[in-house]
């Protein structure tokens, strides 16, 4: 098992990794084409609990996540939207400035959407006080936004990054059957790319200083696992999430089963990248994909001027 | 040819579409389905030009889009991706607030980044400085954003939207060889879909109230055509663009070819969302997937909880 700052250290010597801003990364020659791989993969193993895939909308409103109680809750990561003024004055002054990035930065209207900082709110904002037949499955992969200030690292924790998610929402019985398959069939599934991996017991990074917080906190009472690999140093990385909300979600959003009773809800979360990151750090940069039986379209040289 | 709002009307009532904020849609069902489909037969029309497919970060540097000229020419649509403060007391007031989404919105922190407004921006800020053969080519997917106000309209010009691109860097007639290469190849691909297209000469919508904005505009000269289709009424939806910057990125950013030589670039766009909207609207809500030879794995009826 490499460390991942060996392993970023030689995609980036390659130029194979590279940032616009911290937590912003892009990928491109063999290590891109490896987690399309594990993304395609990830999104087959979703279908056999689900037909049901959603493209989520890239942005979500403000009132969703406050119903999801997520400003209580994990505040620190709120990532939104702002564009620039209408207003034909302000334009032209940044369009005539002699440093418009500043002006831009400066003059930015109030956001009008969040990015979506998991992709299971769009669910349950699509589903608020609806019925649904126990189980109900969906299944979505999206860009997920969390600011997390100077914990940032390239694969390991991006502002933006690319999570799968399988939403079941039913009776408690359903909702954690549905879980505990999960927990089964991830670890298979990674075991299958050569990956040593433990489940461990987990805690939602909840923002608590506040009443209101310590209150969202006591009532989610979400019951979740990880998936984890763990770095030569023993750090452990959590490469998946098996969550269980109880009525949380059914509560905030008013879903309800056909007996009239609120519905639970639970998901099972794949950070995508982490996945990639993983896979890396037990194969090797050079070797993962030939050991995976992959065979790759990419040339195996990256144009000079590219890099 | 069905009107934009008869095929946006048949997909709300079938619950295969919906809006979070104005220009932010989901997709679910057979519409989404055939969205993919679209997407990976132009994955796989760009990799006939090129195997260096990128996966570009979510967000762009300022300093990029400055340097693209990006504020004298298009200021009016920029989109930037905010947090709020790491400072606990705001996060405290937020979390504890009565109204945390308005608290939030209104205490979000200058933004560090902006929303990829176009793929090709982030291979001039990957190329700058460097020398390149001619021609050099990438391709790449991404959601963009653009921010246009009361002209936006689910599927037809989105707040994000997915965009493929390939551009083109090299020598004058490596580009422009490039562009006229695929007017013909788009057009063959949209007519296989049974759309029928025209190719029109067209202007960027520059924002051009300042002196530099003219300046920039000017400069630019982007020679452009777009790939139409019309609805009933005669009204054009552009589905692709063919752009030929010539030198104006080799200068802004510094990119050479081996000789020495400031070297020109195009790039050729098609909008995602947009190529679904004109295959639904020629072909019908119900019938497109099964006109186009292709079978759907998603099953007919949505949950009705999920409406």
């Amino acid at each position: 098992m490499l460390r991942p700052e060996d392993v970023i250290g030689i995609l980036r010597e390659r130029g194979e990794i590279w940032d616009t801003a911290p937590g912003l990364v892009g990928l491109r020659g063999p290590a891109r084409e490896l987690m399309e791989r594990i993304a395609l993969s990830l999104a087959g193993l979703a279908r056999e609990e689900t037909a049901d895939e959603w493209n989520v909308p890239a942005g979500i409103d403000f009132s969703t996540l406050e119903r999801a109680q997520y400003f209580a809750s994990f505040p620190q990561w709120l990532t939104a939207a702002s564009h620039l003024s209408d207003d034909q004055s302000v334009l032209e002054g940044i369009a005539g400035s002699d440093s418009p990035a500043a002006a831009a930065r400066n003059a930015m209207d109030r956001p009008n959407a969040a990015l979506s900082p998991a992709v299971c709110y769009h669910t349950y904002e699509r589903l608020a006080g609806h019925r649904v037949t126990s189980p109900t499955l969906m299944t979505a992969e999206s860009v997920c936004w969390r600011h997390e200030g100077n914990r940032l690292a390239p694969l390991e924790r991006g502002w933006a990054f690319r999570m799968r998610e399988i939403v079941c929402l039913g009776t408690a019985a359903d909702v954690e059957g549905f879980r505990q398959r999960w927990i089964i069939r991830s670890s298979a599934f990674a075991e299958s790319l050569g990956l040593t991996v433990e489940i461990v017991q987990a805690n939602d990074p909840f923002f608590a200083p506040t009443a209101r917080g310590k209150a969202a906190l006591q009532r989610i009472k979400a019951l979740k696992h990880e998936l984890i690999v763990r770095f030569p140093d023993g750090r452990p990385l959590a490469i998946a999430s098996f969550n269980n909300h109880e009525h949380f979600f059914g509560e905030a959003f008013g879903f309800s089963l056909e007996s009239g009773e609120i519905a639970a809800s639970g998901c099972v979360a794949f950070g995508i990248e982490r996945w990639l990151l993983a896979v890396l750090a037990a194969h090797g940069v050079d070797h993962a994909t030939t050991e995976l039986g992959w065979r790759t379209n990419t040339p195996d040289t990256i144009g000079a001027g590219l890099r």
